[in-house]
């Protein structure tokens, strides 16, 4: 093994026993144990729950958890980067990221892109209720992102994934009901904003999985650290094997020749 | 008050609480509760030691947490300022921060600069094991940092404290002999480095000051981070302020045209 694949595994194995202990111990119940014999997602939902799921569900979380796991160097990962380029460890690395993905910017929102789908409850209302919503310049959940002018690649993995999931174990009814919304959501969204391209983004299928999985809202964030952390320390290696501190210069901007004045002088 | 002054106070006040609860439980013995009659570095020294300490210790601390309170855009507090930028809390911004702090190439080692004092151990040696350490290509501890290539300002702030201090309340002889071996490493680095312009650095008389307090090594950091959690949090509201995400592009420089393989092909 290379210096840092046991902290390295130990944050990847470690992360959703963390997330479904505290989980479970939030609402009263008693942590499970992880199964040796379990796969990863398996695993994490087995801790959850307490129950074995379907091979469906599983490979549903797997396509998640993978397709999650690195993003190039999004707020969090950078943040891992930065406070391994200091040549500190992998698990204050992990926290640090955590820290930023929990922000409502980055990872911290993904429950809300599903709320209009909620929200507009049956397809006939579909166009009304986001039609308003766009009167009112409110912005869709669940649309644009801040660097892809075009459709998310991680879209189309999620979407097929959820595809398979409601389609043999889930509510398909609500699956048909959000391709709906989603079609006429774009529709909308290029007729009110031309030329933005705005395009369904990953927390639209997101949102869209997990609640096909049983999750809260409250587990999306947390069960998107449990992919990502694969990222994060990837990362965090690179970083490692790179050796360089990450310390950016900053230009004063502010007022000059400003002079200290003593307290009782103010 | 501001939205987030009381996050901000709740993290100032509540660091040095934390260090020096923690620090005695693991020598065993209770926490003491912070006096309120007390200030704030005279607080952190009580709830270490139990004592109320004599002013000019008092002083000392004070110059010290001030003079590093804040320091322009370094990697903890580059750190602190990305996990807000999602809009993330300051609680997590400053755990990442604290994080990126204790990595050796940041605070996380303000320890070592004194250890060649002790090796030295008396004025007359001092040539003689700087010539050696220089000789063999070692880098000393406690001189040159990575942005100034003058003398850092700080190092005259602390220096004089430190100078007060070991006056007053401290091991003159250790204080003479700390201030003999910086002389004597300036002329050998100007010496054997000619050009680079190496000085003493703020972590030197960090060191000596912290010493001179009666601080174990172990609580430098610690103790540098009850200070720059005034800057990091001071960072933290001008972040929020310019709410703007901070998330580098960067650039993939790896081979092209790759393939993916299933694993069974490999």
């Amino acid at each position: 093994m290379r210096t840092g694949d046991d902290e390295a595994l130990a944050l990847v194995a470690g992360l959703p026993t963390i997330v479904a202990a505290y989980w479970r111990m939030l609402g009263g119940e008693e942590p499970v144990d992880p199964d040796p014999e379990l796969g990863h997602a398996a695993n994490f939902l087995y801790m959850l729950t307490g129950g074995v799921l379907g091979a469906e569900v599983v490979r549903a979380l797997e396509t998640y958890l993978g397709a999650v796991s690195d993003h190039g160097m999004n707020a969090s990962t950078f943040v891992a980067r930065v406070i391994v380029s200091t040549r500190s460890d992998f698990v204050s690395a992990v926290a640090g990221a955590i820290g930023a993905l929990k922000g409502p910017l980055h990872g911290g929102a993904p429950g809300p892109a599903l709320d209009v789908v909620f929200e507009i409850g049956e397809a006939s209302r579909a166009e009304e209720v986001l039609r308003k919503k766009l009167g009112r310049g409110e912005r869709l959940m669940g649309f644009g992102h801040r660097i892809y002018r075009v459709r998310d690649p991680r879209a189309d993995v999620l979407a097929s994934a959820a595809e398979r999931l409601y389609t043999t174990d889930g509510d398909k009814e609500l699956y048909d009901l959000a391709l709906d919304v989603e079609r006429t959501a774009l529709r909308l969204l290029a007729e009110h904003k031309p030329g933005r391209n705005l395009q369904t983004n990953v927390e639209f299928y997101t949102a869209l999985l997990l609640h096909g999985l049983h999750l809260p809202t409250e587990l999306f964030t947390p069960t998107f650290a449990v992919g990502r952390v694969a990222g994060w320390t990837a990362h965090c290696f690179e970083q490692r094997a790179l050796d360089r501190l990450i310390r950016p210069q900053s230009e004063y901007v502010g007022e000059q020749d400003r002079r200290w004045v003593p307290l009782e002088y103010r």
